[in-house]
């Protein structure tokens, strides 16, 4: 399994992957999830990967083939020319692997899967966020749901429903996918450490901070113990229960 | 879907369950889960149930109208001497339900899904608190591990392993469960008002407290808006990232 969370701020965009994968619980690696495309001063592009493996690798390869490929005049996503082209050639990049390897999966009962969180901003373009299907198509943040989450993404779930505002600083929404990554790694074995963190200012088209957050980092322990004794606290403080 | 949680507590047992069942989005209605099997002085027993609502419905029916078979000499749930002879007994009722439907929900590409949650105590046994599977076979709540969900039970999780305490007293125990529901219903339809409620006291053989919450339940709605606004309030208050 893996989690992958990426929000939409007014202010830009924050992206958080975890770096488990495993194919059965005795088969643990680590692998990065989170890649970045960037050309500053016009365009970066963030990419967040959930599902097989093998498949969100292929869909990564196809697309950075593509770009070496300078000789073939056929758009990339470090050519078009706004967000939604890109997620138009994120998703085809997901077709075209089907169409390699969909059979031979099926033949061994393994299904298509893939999910993937696609962020970032062109050029005059505002920073816009897709959440990409098995099936290529895709979805973009709005207003009203200004994140997208993939892989084991329930336990993480209400504390960025409750917390999440477009007017939130980067800072603040940093500290918020942190928390909603811990209530994550402690009920799910499948998801772990390290995270990769990544931090974009409107209108800069350069990456504010990208950064890994290991296992001993000591301001996610803080965080960590931080918030349970918060919680904890928080409850207390609730009206009790009439029995 | 369902939410169902048990808790064994050293001062008892806490049991809550929503009542949503669903054939499809456009098909709800309201089924109440949550079932009490009482002798006042002898023993309380309580089922909790998730899964195929045939399934759950009948293996209770099974189970009651074995007690009602007043003639015949076989144990039932409230006769035999000990809570692991009930939980038996209603895996047996599971398999016996399975060997009558199994076959044609298989034939009609339906699984044979069910959970439970069986807790209660009899006499001088201390409580003790079950989760019983689709196949029959259970497992028993242990101090490291003194609750059990079924159904829904990833965005409630969080607040159960971080605040439950075995020495908790029964209203904060009911505080907990009650947040834990109000996380699960905010993000998944398929769980739905009203909630059951029922709390059990060490030792004094009868139900201390049974409880329907409704939608409009006053205390609810002020433990659900405090806490959103309690958990907004602890983020604010954590250590900021410094970006």
């Amino acid at each position: 399994m893996t989690y992958c969370v990426g929000l939409r701020l007014d202010r830009g965009l924050v992206f958080a992957a975890d770096t488990r994968t495993n194919a059965g619980l005795d088969n643990i690696a680590t692998f990065k999830k989170l890649r970045v495309f960037e050309k500053k001063g016009d365009r970066v592009i963030v990419v967040l990967s959930a599902g097989n493996l093998a498949i969100t690798q292929a869909v990564i390869s196809l697309l950075e083939e593509k770009i070496r490929e300078q000789a073939n005049e056929r758009p990339t996503i470090m050519t078009v020319d706004t967000m939604f082209q890109v997620a138009r050639l994120v998703g085809e990049a997901v077709r075209e692997v089907r169409d390699i390897d969909g059979d031979a999966l099926t033949a061994s009962s393994e299904s298509f899967s893939v999910s993937m969180i696609l962020g970032g901003q062109i050029g005059n373009e505002r920073p816009r966020l897709f959440q990409i299907y098995s099936a290529g198509n895709f979805i973009e943040a709005s207003d009203d749901t200004p994140f997208f989450q993939i892989g084991e993404h329930k336990y993480g779930k209400p504390i960025l429903d409750r917390v999440t505002r477009a007017d939130m600083s980067l800072g603040d929404a940093a500290k918020l996918v942190l928390i909603s990554f811990d209530s994550t790694l402690r009920s799910n074995l499948s998801v772990g450490m390290p995270i990769d963190l990544l931090l974009y200012n409107t209108d800069t088209l350069e990456v504010l901070r990208q950064t890994r957050i290991e296992q001993d980092d000591p301001y996610f322990h803080r965080l960590s113990t931080g918030w349970s004794d918060a919680l904890r606290d928080a409850f207390s403080k609730m009206e009790p229960f009439d029995v």
